[in-house]
C-alpha cells in the first residue's frame, strides 16, 4: 500500500515543495526512513527533529526550518489531526472474505473456525469452534487456542502458547485526534500484536494492537482473564498479571514482574524487573527493578502505604 | 404483545375495580399513557401520582387514593414484586431461529453471521465472521462490526460505527426485585439499546439494554475495551471513556466527558459536560458542567484530592 | 485416566519405595483416598499429614517420615512443582473435534452450536447461535443461553438459569508452580464449575474451573457482567454481585452477599452471609456474617470508612 506524497498531500488538504517520493507508511520521528511519513507532535522531541530521515513529515509552519533538507516538510496547523487522517490512507482493507490457511501437520482444527486470507498455522496447533483468525495471522507449534477467540489481521502468536475464550487478540488501540469542535478523529492503528512463546492468555481479555509499531506479550508471560494491554505496551518474559489489571498505553513492564488483581498502570511509564504490584493498586509513575512491593494509588511502597494506613486508622479512632 | 388488564391481574394475583382495558406494556408513572400499567414504588416521586395518564398502577392500598379517577389502582403490598412478574409477560421471546436479514447494497458480512427475524442492514456495513445480530436489529450506513460480536434483540446501530469483537449489546440489565425469603426475581429488560452515528466501541465491553426505556450512546463518543455500561445509561455525545470504566445505572454523562481508566460512576447520577474524571476514581455524586478535573473516590476536585495525598504523606512521614 | 505409580514418579524424576499402585487422580492431603496422589507444600497443615489416606504423596524429604506407612513418599526438593507436571498427566484432553448432544424435548438450539463428546441437554433449554459447549457438560432444564457463551469441558448448569453473550464457563484458573529461574509451569486445572439451579450470570464474564476441586455458583444467585470469580471459589446462594467484580482463589462468599460494582476480594478468605461490600471496595480479610457494610481499600467498617474521609477531608481544609 504506497502513495505518492502527493496523493497524501492532497487527502490531507495540504502543500508541499519537493519531489513527489513514493511513501510506504507511517513512523516516528526516530524511526523513519526515506519512504516514511512522519510526524511532529511533541516538542519534547524537538532535537530529534534536524536527525529524522523521514521521507517527509506533517509539521507546524514554525518548526519546518528545523528539518534537515532531505526531508520534505508537510505544513499543516494541526500535525496531530493530520496524522489520523494519513493513517487512514495505510490501514489494512478490513474485509469479512474468508479463506483457507496454511495448515501444519497433527492441528486439530474445528470445522467451523474460520480464517482471513494468508493464515500461517503451524504443525500440533489446536483451534476449537467459533475462533475467527485474520488476515496474515501465523500461529506457531503446538499453541491451544479454545473457543470463540477473536484475532485480528497480522497478531503473530508463539509456540506452545494457550488463549483462553472470548479473548480478543489486535483490536485497535485507544488512539484519536480532537478537533477543535471536540470530535474524535480515529487514528488507524497500524501496528501489530506479538505473542511470543509459551504465554497463556486467560478468558475475556483485550491486547490492542499498536498504533504505529507493535505490542508485545514477552516469552512464558501469563495473563489471568479480563486483562486490559493497551496498544504498543512490551510485557516482558515472565510477568504475571491477575485478574482484571489493566495496562494503559506504551507502558513497558520488565521480567518478573506481579500485577495484583484489579491493579492498573498508567500511560508511557516502565515498571522495572521483579517489582511487584499489589491488588488494587494504580502506579502513575515508573518504578527502578528491584525486588519490592508497592500499593495504593498513586503506588508506593508497600511499607509507606501500610504505615499510611496506620496512621490514619490512629487518628481516625482518636477523633 | 398486548394484555387484557384482566389477564394481568389474574397472572399477579391481585383484584381490580374498573374496566378491563388493554395493556400494551409497562412504562414509568411519568411517562405511561392509558394503555400502559405502571407502578408506584418510591414515595419520592407521590406528587407525580395525581398526575399520571397510565391505564392501571401497581400501587399499595394506602396510596391508591392518590390516583386520578380514570387511573385503575391495581393494589399489591409489593408493586416492585408485582412489577418484576408484570415484566415478564411483556419481556421480547428469545428463540435461537435464525432468518435472512434485509440487507442493503455494498455490505460485506461473512457467510456464518446469524440473524434473527426483522433485521436490517443498510448500504456498506460490514460484519465479520462469528456475530451474532437479534431479532429487529438496525444497522446504519457504513458502520463495521469485527468478528464475534453479539448483539442483542432490538438493538439499534447507527451509521459509520465501529463495534470490536467480543462486545456484547444489549444484554439484560440488571434489575431484580427481592422477596422477604431474600430471593431475586427478574425485572426482564424491556427497553432497548441505541448506539448514535460515528460511535466506536472496543472489544469485550458490554451494553446493557435498558429496563423500560432505552440505554444510549450518543453521537461520536469512543469507548475503549472492557467498559460496562449499565441499563438506561445515557452516554453523551463525544465521550471518552478509558478502558474498564463501569458507569451504573441510569446515570447520564455530558458531552466531552472523559473517564480515565478503571473509573466508575454510581448509578443515578449526572456528570456534567466537558468534565473529565481521573483514573482510578468513582463518582458517587452528580457533577456540574464544566472544564474541571475530579479524581479519588468519592471524587472530587483533583486539585484537593492532591492536595490530601500530600497532606497524608507529610503526616506520615513525621511519624 | 488412570497411571500406575511408576510411570508418575519416572515422569516427574523421582523414585519411590512400596508398591506400585493405581493412580486415579490428584487431591489434596485431607481428602485423599488410596487411589490418590497427594502433595505437601504449606506447612501450616503439618498436623494433617500423619492423618492423610492418600496412595502417595509428593513431599520433601524432611517430612516424608510423618507419613502414614501405608502411604508411599515420592520424595522430591520442590513438590509444588512436581505437583505441576503431575497434574498434566491427569489433565482433559482438550479436542476441537464436535458431537451430536443428547438433547431433550422442546429445546431450541440454534443450528450453529458446537457441541464436545457426552454433552447433555434437558428438556427446555435455548442455546443461541455461537455457542461452544465442551466435553461432558451437562445443562438442566429451562436454562437460557445468549449468543457467543463459551462452556468448557465438565461444566454443570442448572435449571432456569440464564447466561448472557460472552461469557466463559470453566476457563482454566490461574494456577502455576514457579522455577527458580523465574518461569511459571502451569498447574492442570482439573476441576470443574458447578452452576445450580435460576442462576443469571451477565454478558462476558469468566468463572474459572476448580485447581482440584471445583468452583461453585450457588442457587439463585445473580451476576451482573464483566465479572471474575476465579479458580475454587464458592459464591452462596442468592447472592448479588455487581458489574466487574473479582474475587480471587478459593473464596467463599455466604448467602445474600452483596458486592458492590468493581469490589473485589482476596483469596482464601470468607465473607459471611448477608455481608454487603460498597462500590470500589476490596476486602482482603475475612468478614463475618451479619447484615453490615462494608467499604474502602482495605474493607472496614462503612461507618468507619466514612469517618475516615470526613476526619482527612477536615485536616485537609484546615491546611
Amino acid at each position: 500500500m504506497n502513495y505518492k506524497l502527493s496523493v497524501i498531500a492532497k487527502e490531507l488538504g495540504v502543500e508541499f515543495n519537493g519531489k513527489d517520493i513514493d511513501i510506504e507508511g507511517i513512523e516516528s520521528i526516530d524511526k523513519a526512513s526515506s519512504s516514511h511519513l512522519s510526524f511532529f507532535t511533541d516538542k519534547k522531541y524537538i532535537d530529534t527533529l534536524g536527525y529524522t530521515k523521514a521521507g517527509a513529515v506533517l509539521i507546524q509552519e514554525e518548526f519546518a526550518s528545523l528539518l534537515p533538507s532531505s526531508t520534505i516538510a508537510l505544513i499543516t496547523p494541526e500535525p496531530y489531526l493530520a496524522l489520523a487522517y494519513a493513517s487512514k490512507l495505510f490501514a489494512h482493507k478490513i474485509s469479512a472474505q474468508t479463506y483457507p490457511p496454511n495448515i501444519g501437520k497433527d492441528c486439530d482444527i474445528a470445522s467451523d473456525v474460520k480464517f482471513g486470507s494468508n493464515v500461517t498455522i503451524k504443525d500440533g496447533v489446536t483451534i476449537l469452534s467459533g475462533c475467527y483468525i485474520g488476515d496474515n495471522v501465523t500461529i506457531e507449534e503446538n499453541t491451544l487456542i479454545h473457543a470463540n477467540v477473536s484475532i485480528y489481521h497480522g497478531t503473530k502468536i508463539g509456540k506452545d502458547c494457550i488463549i483462553h475464550s472470548g479473548t480478543v487478540l489486535g483490536s485497535d488501540g485507544y488512539g484519536f485526534a480532537h478537533t477543535k469542535l471536540g470530535e474524535h478523529i480515529k487514528i488507524y492503528q497500524n501496528g501489530n500484536v506479538v505473542i511470543e512463546n509459551r504465554v497463556e492468555i486467560g478468558a475475556n481479555c483485550t491486547i490492542d494492537r499498536g498504533a504505529i509499531s507493535d505490542t508485545y506479550i514477552r516469552e512464558g508471560t501469563k495473563l489471568d482473564n479480563l486483562i486490559h494491554i493497551a496498544h504498543n505496551c512490551d510485557i516482558g518474559s515472565y510477568t504475571l498479571c491477575a485478574a482484571q489489571v489493566g495496562i494503559a498505553g506504551s507502558t513497558k513492564l520488565g521480567r518478573n514482574v506481579v500485577m495484583g488483581g484489579q491493579s492498573g498502570a498508567a500511560g508511557h511509564i516502565q515498571i522495572g524487573d521483579f517489582v511487584t504490584i499489589a491488588a488494587n493498586s494504580g502506579v502513575t509513575k515508573s518504578l527502578p527493578s528491584g525486588n519490592k512491593t508497592y500499593a495504593g494509588f498513586p503506588a508506593m511502597d508497600i511499607k509507606l502505604w501500610k504505615k499510611m494506613h496506620a496512621v490514619l486508622m490512629r487518628i481516625v479512632k482518636k477523633r
